[in-house]
């Protein structure tokens, strides 16, 4: 984590060559920038054009460079516009760290393994939103397609957090999104973990949200939103799809919003929340941490 | 989720074209598999070679097979051995989805934008050991490297959940690592989500585990731990890295730990546990939950 902050120094030599005709000339190394941890960032996002001979040759003396100064992982981050660079690091040796839609990142652990390069980005994480009306009764939406296109199941509002959205937001936006309906986040009833749930070996983890609704007329969303609807929560947890076989999860979640709706149930509370940062925790807990955040370790410790 | 399940249909087909000879030849289209998100995925990962220019014209003839057929989303994953070919793809406009150390994932979105692909991984997740022996001590570390070096701040045992790995295996596991002390996950006492934690855009989602130690001689991991002890909890929440500007959410979750060493704090603990699925939910409700699975429903409805 924060590998790509704190680069303390910038690396960039060249190294003395013979041409075949006896004349000496300099191959520069790529530029790196050290990080914290014994490594070098490559960092060719800015680099509009280089040909493969110019990478290739600069990679063999930057890479033999790297091994003398004793550096550990060597990074190299190319944009889509230097695709025609990848082949060549890979051949080198270079394996695939992660990529996103601009750029793929490529590592190469130069010391004995085993490498502690720190892990791509390893989970994805949906919500599912438990929204309560004035009268108890729960909103439930049937959808166009997936998994439970035509099986007449009726389920929560569900969705996937977008890259930087928070878990209160996502669930928030997903109900707008649905049914536009709008709600205020209440607070985490449970979480689930499934492993293996994206690309067979992402996990997913699912975060039953409660929220409150703040208007009640729904106008599903037509695209992804086969129908939507005010439902007694008795009714939604005794639908035959969470009797079946398998479905005991879903099961346990579906009674978890019923003790909710019935009697007090402590889920975690937003406790604070700023643009990067948000905290969640034991709602019987939350708001006194909250009044006495600046003092709540003396008074305690008393 | 689920895309590359249940694939319907083998679409395989040729085109016939003539050459510069007059002589009628075929190319046969890219093997791909239908989604049942109207796309397509083509897995070369059991493909050993293929040459730029077979794959070139292949692509040529799919793209516009796919166009006809009014396909979506299409997406090529390509092994590390046929880095040759992503260059070739990227020209033709795929973008990056994601890689893994074996394997680089492009995709190319044929309709109209907005493009519906689900997103790549998004998220890691982290975890932060609370681990109290029988005297009411927590278990405290200091690190060799990283932002904590050499601040002689005392901290609980951290890392990264592995993929596939469940949050309170990794909590256990990540002690034994560090400290060789044994110990038995009991709850999440709060959890904190982090925005541009990880290469500056993905999400870090810190778990704080309550876990309860078995053994209690602790013999420190050279490489990564300077320093481990047992620790009254009072004494490391009132250390003054807990009262510095910009570490509230630390000193937050410091105080969470000392509530739950003196009073009942109501975390989230496993309720049931697969291979796949972990469940977690508030203790309150837990026992009753698991207990009654199968009736829980029926009974709460009575």
């Amino acid at each position: 984590m924060g590998l790509t902050k704190n680069f303390a120094f910038l690396v960039f030599c060249c190294q003395r060559y013979c041409s075949m005709d006896g004349e000496a000339f300099e191959i520069s190394l790529l530029d790196g920038e050290e990080d914290r941890f014994g490594g070098t960032v490559v960092n060719l996002m800015e680099v509009e054009s280089m040909t493969i001979g110019d990478f290739d040759s600069k990679l063999d003396v930057s890479l033999k460079a790297w091994k003398d100064q004793g550096k550990k992982g060597i990074w190299i981050k190319l944009p889509s516009e230097l695709s025609s660079l990848v082949d060549t690091a890979i051949k080198k040796g270079f394996t695939y760290h992660h990529a996103e839609n601009e750029y793929v990142m490529l590592t190469f652990w130069l010391p004995e393994p085993p490498s502690t390069l720190p892990c791509n980005a390893s989970h994805r994480i949906g919500i599912g939103a438990f929204v309560l009306n004035k009268n108890g009764e729960m909103l439930v939406v049937q959808e166009n397609s997936g998994y439970f296109k035509d099986k007449n199941v009726w389920k929560v509002p569900t969705g996937t957090i977008k890259e930087g959205e928070s878990i209160w937001a996502g669930a928030v936006r997903e109900v707008k999104e649905e049914t536009d309906i709008d709600a205020e986040f209440v607070e985490v009833l449970s979480f689930m973990e499934s492993h293996q749930a994206v690309w067979q070996r992402k996990t997913d983890i699912f975060f039953v949200c409660e929220l409150e609704a703040r208007t009640f007329e729904i106008q599903k969303q037509d695209s992804e939103i086969h129908a939507a609807k005010w439902m007694p929560v008795e009714e939604y947890v005794n639908q035959p799809y969470h009797n079946k076989e398998g479905n005991e999860m879903f099961k346990l979640i579906a009674n978890i919003c019923l003790k909710r709706s019935r009697e007090k149930y402590t889920g975690f509370v937003l406790t604070t929340n700023s643009a990067k940062k948000s905290l969640y925790c034991s709602v019987d807990h939350a708001n006194l941490l909250k009044e006495t955040a600046d003092q709540a370790s003396t008074s305690l410790s008393d």
